[in-house]
């Protein structure tokens, strides 16, 4: 089956699918994202992620392309196009097409939306949580507003790139200050020797991520303790159990850093239930 | 006349010009750009923008979409087929197209090599030049890599449009020790009271300007003093004269900072004869 992407108003074979080179998300990185886990056939988390869009286009201040009952439509029709049982949408705003310069273009272009769809695996996914990752420390060399989810990625796409170089499937950056602040494209959990979970707190220097905030719901849940505090290198090495979110790996266990195992090296109990438990309670909307 | 741009291996009317939506320089930013003076028909400094580009591409380990000679056949070609006399041609490399993910395709897909042409009126810039334009601090946003020439620009893209709209024509980033960095698409310079320009050294920190170093070995022909290290906000307020230097640029006088005046308030006697020479020394190639 080829596969179907939208891209400013038309659905269109993946293969033709095209932007005009003078995109500003092309030349400029002036852009946005997000992506959607789709699972059983229903989005993940719909709503928190539209709200964030429209978060990061407004710190851009590019004007929203579509509003959120088309764009609602363009999702379901990307999802059937595609035959979209198990996997992502991908969602892409930039503020359009302008002759090259910097300043933003006067008057706004009209944004430009691009929707693609990617298939996933379930079991190879599971089966790949199952055993957990390894995750390899970097310097955090991003920008300094890493809460809008910008297309300004390749400090992300270098330190995701080494670390798997080191043998690992993510990288854990580390601020100026020594802390930990996320993944390369998820967020960064420990669980303390006493038992209490900790992530970095959400303020400019981590991206506010949809698991994350929705963890946090299933977290209180079951009872547990979390602290939204920064958290170093040294303290993810004594933890008892490491743990990444995103929309695409959920909840996946860390049984090593830089090579040493976290607790006995197996994914922990903790992070294996919340995993277990994400879909449950995760709001899903067809 | 439609302008024609060179999109991987084809000339094409820009309003054709199209790269697809999985290009990795429109989802992750990852790739390198270089623009070059067009003046009276010759490439300026040209073998200079090569050789940053060729460095820009190592740091990120992209392979070269084309050797050298053929580059610079395209570039002729570009000129030629745009009647370009005065103005600029833009080049940009990207990793190529793949499915999405953050990790370098393996193997690696072929290079994207765009190239477009702008005309420019040199009686406007240089008006623009004679008057002197004003600069805004701004905050540096930016990755810690603004060396490796990369397209991940919207911090740039928010600091000029910010400056902006405080009425200036470009920004100039302060790091996190006060000192002024560079602009946001040039290089910053001052000249101190006792007439040494200072300009801030070549490192990690700010982008090796083409024209900053064509202006060094002019600089040292009249015997002027200068000094590579950095300086702050203050020192800058304090200075006889300020600059930009770029290709698109060239020497262009600041006369406020902040909406302070620069000295008298007027393009200094040194940045307007430093301009002035500019052309003459700067390398030309056809």
């Amino acid at each position: 089956m080829s596969r179907i992407a939208y891209v400013n108003g038309r659905y269109t074979p993946l293969a033709q699918a095209r932007v005009h080179i003078e995109d500003r998300g092309y030349q400029f990185a002036d852009g946005v994202y997000e992506v959607v886990e789709v699972f059983q056939g229903a989005l993940i988390d719909e709503q928190r992620h539209l709200d964030r869009l429209a978060r990061s286009l407004r710190e851009l201040r590019i004007a929203a392309p579509l509003g959120d009952g088309a764009l609602r439509i363009v999702l379901r029709e990307i999802i059937a196009r595609n035959k979209l049982r198990d996997g992502f949408v991908y969602l892409q705003v930039t503020r359009g097409v302008a002759r090259r310069d910097h300043f933003f273009p006067d008057p706004p272009p009209r944004p430009s939306l691009v929707v693609t769809a990617r298939l996933n695996d379930p079991a190879k996914i599971e089966a790949k949580a199952a055993h957990g990752i390894g995750v390899t420390s970097m310097p955090d060399l991003r920008w300094k507003r890493p809460d809008i989810k910008t297309i300004n990625l390749i400090a992300n796409v270098l330190a995701k790139q080494a670390a798997k170089e080191q043998g690992s499937s993510e990288a854990w950056l580390i601020g100026d200050d020594g802390m930990i602040t996320e993944g390369g494209s998820s967020n960064a959990w420990i669980i303390t020797p006493d038992g209490t979970l900790v992530t970095h707190p959400v303020n400019n220097g981590i991206l506010s991520g949809v698991t994350r905030a929705t963890l946090m719901t299933l977290i209180g849940s079951l009872g547990l303790r979390v602290e939204e505090r920064r958290f170093s290198l040294a303290e993810a090495h004594a933890a008892r159990e490491a743990f990444v979110t995103s929309a695409t790996s959920l909840v996946t266990p860390v049984v090593s850093i830089d090579g040493s195992p976290v607790g006995d090296g197996k994914p922990g109990p903790v992070a294996s239930r919340l995993r277990e438990r994400f879909h449950v309670i995760a709001p899903r909307t067809r």
